[in-house]
């Protein structure tokens, strides 16, 4: 359940590692069936502009059992733990939903930027896995990461002025708290190059929290729901992570183990 | 300087022809020279949302030689007298800007529609045409568009209600006046297919008046310029394009000729 070593090579040179088909079908149908039966109203859920369509949902694993054992899936988990190097602990839990035809654009930014502001955390020793749970494609707001961004480590921000006394919302919604602004990206994509993982649902990517992405608009017709796992080392606990609430910052710090045989998810690969 | 047949057969199943490269990079210098040299607030003008960045120039071939000339180019003017199978006049000329960073979307919708509400236009009789000025890439808001769109005709679109009693900016600005909905689009889409066509600076698409598109915002450092000429059948002049200002809608019917060699445009063909 390891990855190769070139594959971790080109994680630590990009900042970022993009496996297509990595979870299977039978997975993700597991997943998106968990979700669909979730409750409504989970506490971190992030209502777009429109105030009609579901932005984001954070914390969820709490409603459900598949979506727990997701979690500890040895193929999420032993690359997390070989990639840091330690101990791992649930972070952050998050879908991002990006609706057909309204879900909103991300700004540039560092995830780390939130991290450290807002919770403390002392290093970027996580390591973040996106899943695609619908196919991606050009057209319904795939991500796009400037590669080998990570390397500039965590880069002066632009605090958005009218956010800087808003609630936790404005660290998850198109109106972002800290951005990174235009001539530093111009600079990071000189220096690396842009880049926009497509591809079927199942694939992952593996990301650290210092590289620089955002997306625009979805206005296609096909759903792009991308779920988002991250796991910091438990030699890394953040200062201050009372101050945001549980669904968006996990304070279980028992490190994690891979589920083993027997299990539903697992049955299904 | 006509298309082929392959070409013709292709334009009329998609409503859209894509040729690479089909302007020499030395023309598409001459034309960007032009734009540079264009008088400050030309009265075509549009802003962003934002009111710092220019969206679009419209018209401005009034203010340029070497843009009236490019009218005339044989590899614009000719595939469009082919197409139309009749004489034709300038419509419409106009430069979407989608400026690094903060050009904005286009909403989905029909060129046709504004032509035949605003203006009174019979038929789509129409062939457009657009010059990347820029690389477009997938990065810096491609057009999108649904192939076999066109054979539909005019849809039955929606008025945004905010821009019923709008100026003429309402036609060309993020907030566009008339829009086609979701539940059309994915209709389309499901039967159609999408395409956004990148390529170098001088790539060329010649486009139907009835086919729906879109772009997205651009949020990358690359700037996306693209110059559109609209030449109309002289058997086709509205009926009421008084209402609109003559840099939106062109109003000499003189049907136009290719110009011919000794032209500084050709020159450097």
């Amino acid at each position: 359940m390891k990855l190769t070593q070139d594959r971790i090579q080109k994680y630590e040179n990009d900042g970022m590692l993009f496996i297509p088909n990595y979870l299977s079908k039978l997975e993700i149908n597991s997943v998106n069936e968990a979700i669909f039966q979730l409750p409504d109203n989970t506490p971190g859920l992030v209502m777009e502009k429109d105030c009609q369509t579901i932005r984001a949902l954070h914390g969820v694993h709490a409603h459900s059992k598949i979506l727990q054992d997701l979690i500890r899936h040895p193929l999420l988990l032993e690359p997390a733990r070989q990639i840091l190097g330690d101990s791992v602990y649930l972070y952050q839990f998050k879908i991002n939903m990006k609706a057909a035809f309204t879900g909103d654009l991300w700004p540039w930014h560092q995830d780390y930027a939130f991290w450290y502001e807002e919770d403390g955390m002392p290093e970027p020793r996580t390591i973040s896995i996106g899943i695609f749970l619908d196919e991606v494609n050009q057209f319904n707001g795939p991500l796009y990461y400037i590669l080998g961004s990570h390397k500039e480590g965590l880069i002066d921000f632009n605090t958005n002025g009218s956010r800087e006394d808003a609630g936790w919302e404005a660290n998850v919604s198109a109106d972002l708290k800290y951005c990174l602004d235009n001539k530093t990206i111009t600079r990071l994509v000189q220096k690396g190059s842009l880049t926009a993982p497509t591809g079927s649902a199942g694939s992952v990517f593996f990301f650290h929290g210092n590289i620089a992405h955002a997306s625009v608009p979805n206005i296609s017709p096909y759903p792009r729901r991308l779920l988002i796992i991250t796991y910091n080392s438990i030699n890394n606990i953040p200062r201050s992570d009372r101050k945001r609430p549980e669904f968006l910052v996990g304070k279980n710090y028992t490190p994690l183990e891979p589920i083993v045989k027997n299990n539903v998810l697992l049955q299904q690969i």
